[in-house]
């Protein structure tokens, strides 16, 4: 059933890269997990640590060609402006038929410049696991990030098959559901579960008048979580699914607008009813 | 230091009521809680079960008068359209001198319709716990609800100081902090703090596509928790608190449009800098 490796790259060993690491491990999905960092000294703090006892990866090194060299499966977990570049370095140092797949937030411009382009037989596999935090960095990083999360895999018409079932079983072993779909569907879909709701969280905290703050209580700390994640991060993932994020704004900016109308004209009903949608659509999402 | 009596009633035994009286049996700030309930069966069920071995309350009667007769304090838990009637039954059956006080989320009308004609020589003192959660009603109730938790007391110049520094040291032994400021400035502070966040949140969740749904995560859940709150009871608090929410809601969308416009600029420095702000005041008040 699961796909098995002698060597798994994981470059970029944060929050993800160091989840994915500590899963594979735990779950022997491979003989050896290679951890590719810039900074391999901060790394090997990580190996042989209270928190982490046997260490996040078997082998760290910071040469990108070293790891994809000696892996048959190369995991990019880094910064969604860094895959393209990786991924070429990667597949120009790799065997023929290795595999390489990303865990972006964004995949339509990523999978358009490298499918066409990847070179040396390698495959590219688009993927993006729906885990994550408003923490980051390979301290936050745990082996059950991935149980039960929800991991869509972005093939093309161009995508060599047996590498999306591979890359789709290596994510069913790590205990995620697998959805497949286009990059175009994934950035429209994502553009109203997730940017959207990021762009909120963080207008709101920055609308917030200072003195409203030191009142705040689980309500606000709630609303406004992910806007604690990482800046850099979310102006790129926001700058690349430009398009998608601004259609799901307007369509935000219009319910607020009707809540807003409601309210101004004091109408308690048609609030309560507009409130009673919100409601159940959240109600059924689940705590 | 803190404050003793011999009945506490609590009127309305749901989340904050209910929470109100474990707390006070745990620390023993009252020799008996009397719980007032419209369906005092109902309470009856969580007089010694498996979640609640010693029960809520002492006694639960469906009588405020029978509750107010006996009761040095009492604490009106209900929803706030309530208050007002509730307060007046309560002054009506009450011993002179018996503190009235409440744990509604909105403060100016209240405070103004009761200050003047309470009557009976019962002194009303206005109380918010910012404390709560989407869950509610009895079995959500919990002993530590307002441990560290603020409370804001709304007295004016004509409240009479005894009660209020009663109503102050009641909390302040429930393990709260204990702020004072104008029903007034209550009212707007609380408009950002608290209200806008759940507007906004119910808004997100009812603006967000149904193919999104099934992608939504950890992001999406924070950002719209709270819209899985009692939709009346907003209602009614956006409704009482109509004009300082308008503002706030104004601020955000002013807020809100300049993050848009850096977007279709595709300005990804303003939009860093946008996001920065957001984080840096996400930060400051902790996880």
């Amino acid at each position: 059933m699961t796909s098995h490796f002698d060597n798994i790259a994981v470059v970029g060993v944060g929050l993800i890269g160091g989840s994915i690491a500590l899963a594979v491990r735990q779950r022997a999905l491979a003989k050896r997990v290679i951890g590719v960092s810039r900074t391999p000294g901060a790394l090997r703090a990580f190996a042989g640590t209270r928190e982490f006892p046997n260490g996040l990866v078997d082998h760290v090194t910071d040469s990108i060609e070293e790891a994809s060299a000696r892996a048959q499966l190369i995991l990019l977990c880094t910064p969604p402006k860094t895959i393209v570049k990786l991924a070429r370095d990667a597949a120009a140092a790799a065997e023929s038929g290795t595999i390489i797949t990303d865990v972006a937030s964004t995949k339509r411009r990523l999978i358009s410049e490298l499918e066409a382009s990847l070179g040396n037989a390698c495959h590219f596999v688009g993927a993006h696991p729906l885990a994550g935090s408003h923490h980051s960095g390979p301290a936050a990083a745990r082996e059950d990030l991935f149980e039960g999360c929800r991991v869509i895999v972005t093939p093309t018409d161009e995508t060599d098959r047996s590498a999306v079932e591979k890359v789709s079983q290596f994510w069913a072993a790590m205990g995620a559901e697998v959805l497949k779909m286009s990059a175009f569907e994934h950035d429209q879909r994502l553009a109203g579960a997730s940017h959207l709701p990021h762009i909120i969280a963080a207008a709101l905290a920055a609308a917030t008048p200072a003195d409203a703050l030191p009142l705040t209580a689980g309500g606000w700390r709630d609303t406004t979580r992910v806007a604690a994640g990482d800046a850099d991060l979310w102006a790129d993932i926001l700058v690349d699914n430009q398009q998608p994020v601004l259609q799901a704004m307007g369509k935000f900016a219009d319910t607020l607008g009707e809540f807003r109308a409601a309210l101004e004209d004091g109408d308690r009903q048609k609030l309560l009813q507009y409130l009673k949608e919100g409601k159940e659509r959240r109600d059924a999402l689940g705590s």
